[in-house]
């Protein structure tokens, strides 16, 4: 029997070349939406409800909704949330349905819908990721969110980082897969600073949010495993 | 002043992404469209005429067109000529006129015509094309063909050296342009066996064209410099 493959998708504009179907979709946006959904999902929050629009989250009203906006690494104005993890880390997030628009990420969960099954991965819970994956020994394709439709190197590490964790049960499918794992390779004995190379960290650290990119590559603190079906994404695990 | 910035494009889709107004936009189909232009050109071509379809290059008629047309990776039925760089070696070529369409290359030419300047480039002519760029002194797009609009491995390469023999003069702008340069790093000691890896080299092995790849990856045995106007290629040098 073939084994399973891995294949890379690197830009939401290339998304539509994949054939998903029966698939797993793993939705990546290491900064920060994919890191910051884990964290709020394993501090409590009791759904994250991604959305494409500003006007779109403005609709959910009610105690229950926590709404949530990020455009080009800042806050939006008239939201009292963004895109940091560290935001969701508040006893009052608990319990909540988190609302969340950002730049990038939030998009490529409704791209993803016609899958198998679609998860949010980060580095705070790639273990978490893996076993799912090789439990369900499907395909699976690694849709990185990118910046502005751009390919993204902290995406693609990831990816890499990923692929590298399936080797023993997966193949490896296609050029992008094979090139995020050599990248992924050079990078992981110094992941920061592998990072700090791109131009997202560069974009974000102006913004003062350091900490936040620090805190979004530490391997496997959040063991969660968020799938996307009907709109929301709930912890699985 | 700001040192002239390289941009990289992984794929046709992502194109519409860049500007590249004021820019020069180098074409990189390695395997072989861009491969076999340097080559026919430096064998006497008189011109290139990248064209998209093949209803396209079937309707220049006349003893001074040689048409050309490959689609995955085989010459078409009904077509003398087709995508291999051996086939413009031959003294027949020469003075003529050769009109050719390709799965992935030609197309990127007619995208780029916007740009200040477009050049046809492969490792065959590499250093030829990187004098020019610090000659000129503008921002580079390097706009890699690729693989039915996926992402190629061996395009990637070719970016990253270009990238590379640019050091002294330019500044690489976005994670695109680190990536290919840090895989071109890596394959640079065993080109080889890292073009070998990619999957647009197992698809035209099996074709039984792999004379043609190991011919494609030799650095500048055809000295010449494609330039793209007014619908078609013809040799600067």
């Amino acid at each position: 029997m073939p084994r399973p493959k891995v294949q890379v998708c690197l830009s939401p504009l290339l998304f539509p070349e994949f054939d998903v179907t029966g698939k797993i979709v793993v939705v990546i946006d290491i900064l920060r939406a994919t890191s910051t959904i884990c964290t709020a999902l394993y501090h409590g929050v009791k759904e994250v409800i991604p959305v494409e629009s500003l006007k779109e989250a403005q609709q959910y009203k009610g105690e229950q909704y926590i709404l949530a906006a990020e455009r080009g690494g800042a806050k939006v104005e008239g939201f009292n949330y963004g895109n940091s993890p560290f935001e969701y880390m508040a006893p009052e997030v608990k319990g909540k349905s988190l609302v969340l628009t950002t730049t990038n990420g939030t998009r490529a969960f409704r791209l993803s819908a016609s899958a198998d099954l679609v998860i949010a991965a980060s580095f705070l819970n790639m273990s978490t990721v893996a076993a799912r994956l090789k439990e369900e020994g499907k395909d699976v394709l690694c849709f990185c969110a990118g910046w502005r439709n751009h390919f993204s190197l902290e995406d693609t590490l990831f990816a890499g980082a990923l692929g590298n964790s399936l080797r023993d049960t997966h193949d490896m499918d296609d050029d992008e897969a094979f090139s995020a794992q050599t990248l992924y390779n050079i990078a992981e004995t110094n992941l920061e600073a592998a990072v700090k190379n791109s131009s997202h960290y560069k974009r974000l650290a102006k913004q003062g949010i350091e900490e936040d990119i620090i805190y979004c590559i530490q391997p496997d603190i959040v063991p969660v495993l968020p799938i996307y079906e009907k709109n929301r994404i709930i912890s699985d695990t």
